[in-house]
């Protein structure tokens, strides 16, 4: 057992990896990790970047507001609690390297790969994934290419699909209540100890688009993509609407 | 009725369509096309084009021994009748917008993809959706992005993949007889006059990747897209081993 217990306080817990927006420690418990959201904001496969404080904690308060949402209602997340400023203890997963993706209305890649007009409404929820691969530019995949890289097996692929869109309709209707609308966001998904599918990963203005409902205002890291300012603004009126 | 009926010649026949590797001409009967196959070769979303003489009569008669391979072994085509040196009378079809690619061997944009070395044998075969848009460089798409396109329904895509397979089945058999290693292919589909789908289009050296079994030698448009020179030899053996 870590002395630091579920204080939160990392000093003295294994590192395990550093990703672009969080650090992976060992948790307080076998079997849990302890993650610590950075303030560092990545873009374009991390060829933009750039700190801005108070990024991180907005991102674990969002984050940990929404595992608890998602948990009651029947989603099994890795979400354990919310442990000091930035951090979050989390179950431990062995992690599916896809990022699915549920988009509600069209922007970013997808117009752009489909040619369809940012803010057009989708008459039904789009799901892709792509592959985790940073040398490769996070391609585009379909479940053939799952297959034949051993990511995942189609009935995993199958259930991901399924929970997204789960997931979609519930926070879809959560941020509606709220006065946002819901574009599109990523999810990353894991295996447990007993080969369950868990959602994992974080669920914030990082990894989602979130537009304000009247305004139209953008609320989400696209603020950092297109350099429009205003970020930590942005994240607080989410944070302050979800909690 | 054309006074030209099944001749084959295109004078006086309307003109419907003109496409990188075909020019299109109503048919010698109601619910009929005649396909003129021509010498242009183009690669490259069009950007790199050459007239190859003598390209079009191979590939009218490669596609045809095809297409009366797969039509007696049960795949439903729009083959009718190889008429002229370089046409062809197909059943006139409404076409489905997207190329169906089956892959056996990693090569060419599923190596760039996926990373895989070129020549890397896949442990089952791949299928894949292309939009054909030329202005979006015929994106990959799924089965979403083609529900929401509209392009197909969900039954249609289902059996599109299956026929596909099946195509690719007989096909690889049929050139691993011959000496032959299919690695990729692309296959076409439309909706005959009762909605069931027919495979159209053409099947040939310009749409498959074939490979010598013995010498690895390649038989198809790479020897175009490579400048690897001898494309007509290529195609004639091609021809050679099919007739």
């Amino acid at each position: 057992m870590d002395p630091e217990g579920a204080t939160g306080g990392q000093a003295g817990k294994a590192r395990r990896h550093e990703g672009k927006a969080k650090v992976v420690f060992g948790g307080p418990e076998p079997g849990t990790l302890l993650l610590e959201f950075k303030d560092e904001a990545t873009a374009f496969d991390g060829k933009k970047r750039e700190t801005i404080p108070g990024k991180g904690p907005l991102n674990r308060d969002i984050s940990a507001a929404l595992f608890r949402y998602l948990e009651e209602r029947g989603i099994p997340t890795h979400f354990l609690e919310a442990v000091g400023e930035r951090e979050m203890v989390v179950r431990e997963l062995q992690m599916i390297p896809l990022e699915v993706v549920v988009r509600n209305v069209a922007a970013g890649s997808l117009s752009r790969r489909l040619g369809l007009p940012e803010g057009q409404e989708l008459p039904f929820p789009v799901v892709e994934l792509y592959w985790k691969n940073d040398p490769l530019g996070d391609p585009l995949v379909n479940d053939s290419h799952v297959a034949v890289l051993g990511l995942a097996s189609q009935e995993e692929v199958d259930e991901m699909r399924r929970q997204a869109l789960e997931v979609n309709r519930l926070l879809s209707a959560f941020f509606r209540e709220r006065g946002m609308i819901l574009v599109d966001f990523k999810l990353e998904f894991g295996r447990d100890g007993e080969g369950r599918l868990v959602l994992g990963d974080e669920v914030s203005p990082d990894t989602c688009r979130l537009w304000d409902a009247r305004t139209r205002e953008i609320l989400d890291k696209d603020r950092f993509r297109r350099d429009l300012g205003g970020l930590i603004e942005a994240y607080a009126r989410v944070r302050e609407r979800v909690r």
